[in-house]
């Protein structure tokens, strides 16, 4: 607690002296087209090399306009992995800060690292985020869940008084059919969008479980005993209850109608079901068992985990999270306007006037016509990037931004406001349902700013 | 007022004398065996004769172990239809209630009529059905939603104080999937149950306006100046704001998770979107313009309402209520449980162990495998009854139920149940979101209760 304390008043005292060194050199993060001149090449530090930030590094190491000079962890396997990585890759070897947790405070002093990308567990977002922002780097923060209002509080306090953009690095707005109806709802194919739903409905049980070596489907063990993402995540479903990790769904309903620029979300209801699938899933593990010490945990994330938000223009929202039941992989995304809807997980729209009445169409038709300029132009770099290529434009992306040194598509307000629906889901189903009020983190800042997303 | 006042005054003063009248010929509710004598025919009378009571009427026709003996309607069209109907079946001319709105009290008091059903618009449903239990009818009352929790406790109240049943006409609890799955919950393929979706998401805009002569697509009136449902159901769109509709999505889920009978309802949360879809349907509409006196009538009724329901035995169940919009009819169930899931929207299931890891398989396999033995049997003698046949089964088991005087599988608990959905969801919207908590309609008996639908 007192290191916490301690760390907490390093970083408002450091606040100030961050914002005046930063400020000259960092364009308004509310200005999309800054004259600041363009960079042609930037030097990259990334924070966690799990397999996540081994991804990104991946795709920085084929990309000629930026270099990779520092990467930060504590665990040594990730880091030889990576260091293995870099050396295939025929790059140079970046410094490596792995001196215990608080070495990543050394890597954000680093001055010739423009920006830092950060892919730690997610206890750690914040904090580096903030340290980073403070430093007067381009921030790439990977996404999560919230903890605290007050976490999210100061993510927007930080990077107003620094002036430092964040990027949160929500991957899934850049899926190719996501955004094909992005485009689709931009020309108002679904006219005025009344309902959406998404969410992040994807069985984990074989990645929060593992035998401490691979990463999946290899065991029944988590924490110290279990390999990646077992090793921390799975805690997660011990303790809480509510929907943890929301933004692959709210990332891409938030572009869609415009949250936190001329929309916002006012606030949720949230409903949990009880929690079934990891005891059973230890229990019926050929590594697990009855009397594994594991079969005695009481889970207290629900199997099912709903939630209803509604948005000042009127718009509902449903989110799914469910992550602990055999079940195939699908976000569930559904967009419904006046004109027309489209649901992801039978491939199928409906639009006014052009399908058959009453019926279904399938969709890839007009997911092909409607294919987005990025995917367009794009395709072929990003065969073979992470999670079917959307990973690449995320990177270019983010890159493209830290170089031009302007706001990015999805800054510190929204990475406040869907990281706020984890902590407001706990607290409503906490409460029995109870509904939860959205705070404005853009202090009204919603109301005349633009959507620059991918236009 | 005062007319409402007498009649209720009434209702109470004749509940005793019903209730003695009536408890010697009706087994009692709880028991679904009972030792009454068979009875080979029925006599029934049919309250309401719009194109609901015509398909009931239609299906009472066919059979030989009932005579529709009475009907009941102040709608001259709609007797000439039913009349023309009876004389084309080659069926005794019945006789013929409609000197009033108030006329069906003396059907009910008819001594020669052994069943009832009701199938009038919304309002009627209770009092109808009040009056008929009092009567010592079996009743078989036609769905809707609720308008007050006072309404539910009615039913309730009256059904036992005069031990007469209530059959609740909940016909998708019959639809050939929705009976197949029910098998394959109850054969344990899903596992334990964890989270449930349904509800009624169906174009309902050509059904709520027309032209005042033809029922389906063909104006924008409505009231005085429709025919049909858009005579009465479209004032619930301008005034109210919840889920209207929710039985043909509760009832099948209420079967797979058995409610009333082990499992009840603890709360809700409700949470409705603006509501665009109909002001634009008339405006739209070339019978319809800007121009057009319904053009200015702002209605209450979200084109998407979502509802949240906690069960005691802690799954949640989503309901949605989606009619104002262009899309595919779809009810949108789906089961999930410990061991699978299966979605009515892209007809696909996946069951650990048995399909691909990750994958969704077609459903249509299973639903043929676990073919419901009333399908098996049935199927040709359904073959052109309403919405796919499954009407034919809900008037066989209605009909089946009320020649033993047993217990139906929906009743009077059930209906209170799931009517108060609606007030429920109404209030919850009003308050921003609270939640609901769902009384106890049945005094605790829902603890030791048995689910005996279809077995």
């Amino acid at each position: 607690m007192e290191n916490q304390f301690n760390r907490r008043k390093f970083l408002q005292t450091s606040a100030l002296a961050g914002a005046s060194a930063a400020l000259p050199n960092i364009a308004s993060a509310t200005s999309p087209k800054s004259k600041t001149p363009f960079r042609s090449t930037i030097n990259i530090g990334v924070i966690g090399t799990g397999l996540r930030g081994q991804n990104h590094i991946n795709l920085i190491l084929k990309r000629t306009d930026c270099q990779l000079i520092a990467i930060c962890d504590i665990d040594d396997e990730m880091l030889r992995r990576t260091k293995k990585m870099i050396t295939e890759a025929g790059a140079k070897m970046p410094k490596i800060y792995k001196a215990g947790e608080k070495d990543y405070l050394n890597l954000v002093q680093d001055e010739s690292v423009d920006a830092i990308i950060i892919a730690t567990p997610w206890r750690w977002h914040t904090e580096m985020a903030v340290a980073a922002m403070q430093a007067g780097k381009y921030v790439g923060m990977e996404v999560c869940g919230g903890f605290s209002m007050d976490e999210c509080w100061q993510l927007v306090n930080t990077h107003e008084a620094t002036g430092t953009p964040l990027f949160f690095l929500e991957n899934v707005c850049y899926r190719r059919d996501v955004m094909a109806i992005l485009n689709m709802v931009r020309k108002g194919l679904f006219g005025e969008l009344i309902h959406l739903e998404g969410g992040y409905q994807h069985d984990l049980r074989g990645v929060k479980f593992n035998d401490g070596i691979t990463p999946y489907n290899s065991g029944a063990e988590f924490g110290e005993k279990g390999f990646s993402e077992a090793r921390w995540r799975t805690r997660h479903s011990i303790h809480r209850n509510g929907d943890l990790y929301p933004t692959h769904g709210i990332g891409p309903v938030a572009q869609y109608c415009n949250i936190n620029r001329g929309n916002r979300f006012l606030y949720l209801t949230s409903m949990a079901s009880k929690a079934r699938g990891l005891h059973n899933y230890i229990v019926d593990h050929e590594k697990g068992g009855a009397d594994h010490p594991n079969a005695k945990i009481e889970f207290q994330l629900g199997d099912k985990v709903t939630t209803l938000i509604k948005c000042s223009n009127g718009e509902t929202i449903s989110l799914h999270h469910d992550t602990n039941l055999p079940r195939p992989y699908s976000l569930g995304f559904r967009v419904q306007g006046t004109k027309g809807i489209w649901m992801a997980v039978n491939k199928s729209l409906h639009l006014e006037g052009t399908s058959p009445a009453h019926r279904w169409e399938d969709a890839q038709t007009y997911l092909d016509q409607y294919d987005h300029a990025y995917w367009k132009a794009g395709a072929n770099k990003a065969t073979g990037a992470g999670h079917g290529g959307m990973d690449y434009f995320l990177m270019d992306d983010f890159i493209n931004c830290a170089k031009e040194k302007v706001a990015p598509p999805f800054d510190v307000y929204d990475a406040a406001t869907w990281l706020a629906i984890t902590p407001l889901s706990e607290q409503s189903i906490a409460m029995g349902g109870q509904p939860m009020p959205f705070p404005d983190f853009t202090r009204g800042r919603w109301m005349h700013r633009k959507n620059t997303f991918a236009l």
